[in-house]
């Protein structure tokens, strides 16, 4: 049986997660399913641990990101996920598989992107691994985190009625790889830096992240990493609601919307389709809302309301509210077809 | 630069541990160097951190290794780094990146493998990644342990004078590499399926390590991953000291020693230089020789004393203790030439 057909990444995770995975106790506060496992630590704190694996030609092309920026998303990533569970990083583990033609140089440059990441959110490297890979780069990074017992943001406590809310803008690291397919590096970076270098090096919402867990008024928060629809049916899921989305809502940047236009493409569909945004998605009691978007944008990030969270299902609503579109033809889903 | 020019692995290791790695503190009690890192839990528990990457056609091949076995010795080799620590394993991170043509079935028997071992050994499953590769199998392990405060055992306090030990025999899975690479796999399992099985499933040595760990009596320790003699160079290293390594004295199995002269070979050889024994090597005090070997034969493990620590130097003396070997030629390095 080949994986598309049991539903793809997904399907796969979901499996591992009802045959082998530790459900909890025994110190596990929380297993699979959420952006970082957490684990207790002592009374007043846990632990937030998560992984994430980038392979040269899935995740990353060598002629479209230089090794600083590979390095970058690497911790990016990880410690994006660590951001959405409202947790602090500490600690990086990096395992690199280099194929043979590898230079020292390039490593050393990879392991600046990635160390400057880690330092401008506060993490260390504590630990790694370091290997021969016949004919692809892959990056596997572990990462932890720390936060104050039970105060975690997960994906499970949305609730009807609650507000959705995103930070920064959608799209643009779908957008900047659109420029690159469709133009190669040379035109994409000369018609929009600032959005290749959005699928380059994105940027993790550490500090919103900690600003909004702060009010402790989020009632469920995930990083969007496959997409704002794709995603937003994850923290449904784990919430067991629905959700109604506002596509006139949606948080769009010039960048995109020029980029769209050159592209001859609907930036909103950019935006709900694209993958590795790395903003923050939280669902806020509407009472609650002022306070959180307050926290927010005090450590100068931007945020905005896209929709409601409903009993069921999953309605995109376009821009004159009066068109749906199918859900299912949004997100990324490694093996699906 | 080519990174064979600078030492291959090891070099990029101390490379990395000079330049970015963290050396201590602000929670992290030993960083890079050692066979996991130890983070700061609580007063009285401390957590160890390890991660390995195993590569298809690099760490195993396809040929070779059902997927069971696959699965099996990649919790195997993180489970042996957290016992070479004389920490209990907790929680296990399973990342895998996929080729387009892998069946669900294989995944299953990975999952299945990877769980056997984990199972036995008492760790369980909090969390991975799941992911595309082009061309080869990735598989990145990060395996947690927990140990008490200031008890982990580490490679930098072996003593001038103290006696070393190893667990098991040594060279098993170099022989049963040897027997794959020269017959192919019908004819080396035929041959001797228990040498295969040393280099497809390793065995951890958890139990033994923390029924040595509980003497308190071990100044240091480490898995045997690369090779005794290019392991012993690193614990010596680590500790300051040199070492005197008889080989009259290894234990080598039956098994071994038939196999070595179906393949025309010195079984002596074989486990001087042969990597992935995962067997503990350990420093400890002359006197204190009886208590942990009592403690390790009680869990039904065997135990050999193998040399000596001495001030400074490496040295390698032959079964007719006349002739010394040359340290250089031995141990697996990834990158060296």
């Amino acid at each position: 049986m080949r994986i598309d057909e049991i539903g793809g990444e997904f399907g796969l995770i979901e499996r591992v997660r009802d045959t082998h995975a530790a459900s909890g106790g025994n110190g596990l506060v929380l297993g699979i399913g959420d952006d970082a496992a957490v684990v207790s630590l002592n009374s007043f704190e846990q632990a937030v641990v998560t992984t994430d694996m980038l392979v040269e030609r899935v995740h990353f092309r060598r002629d479209w990101s230089d090794p600083y920026s590979i390095g970058w998303k690497a911790a990016a990533v990880n410690l994006s996920d660590v951001a959405a569970m409202g947790a602090v990083p500490t600690f990086a583990f990096l395992s690199l598989g280099l194929t043979p033609s590898e230079t020292v140089e390039n490593v050393d440059r990879l392991y600046d992107g990635f160390m400057d990441c880690l330092n401008r959110y506060g993490a260390r490297l504590a630990g790694g691994d370091t290997n021969a890979s016949p004919d692809a780069m892959v990056i596997s990074v572990t990462q932890m985190g720390i936060v104050q017992a039970n105060r975690a943001l997960t994906r499970t406590g949305a609730r009807i009625g609650d507000t959705l809310l995103v930070t920064g803008t959608l799209g643009d690291s779908a957008g900047g790889l659109a420029l690159l397919t469709t133009l190669g590096l040379g035109k994409a970076e000369k018609l929009d830096k600032d959005l290749v270098n959005a699928h380059r090096r994105p940027q993790p919402r550490v500090v919103a992240a900690r600003a909004a867990a702060g009010t402790g008024k989020v009632h469920a928060a995930m990083d969007i990493s496959d997409g704002i629809v794709g995603d937003l049916k994850k923290i449904c899921a784990a919430s067991g609601v629905g959700a109604r989305l506002e596509c006139g809502l949606l948080p769009l940047s010039n960048s995109l919307i020029r980029a769209a236009q050159a592209l001859k493409r609907d930036p909103v569909d950019i935006a709900l389709s694209g993958g590795e945004d790395y903003e923050l998605l939280l669902a806020v009691a509407p009472d609650d809302v002022d306070e959180v978007t307050a926290a927010i944008a005090d450590v100068g990030t931007r945020v905005t309301a896209i929709g409601e969270v409903v009993k069921s299902g999953m309605r995109i609503l376009s821009a004159n509210s009066v068109d749906e579109m199918n859900p299912d033809a949004h997100g990324w889903n490694h093996f699906a077809k």
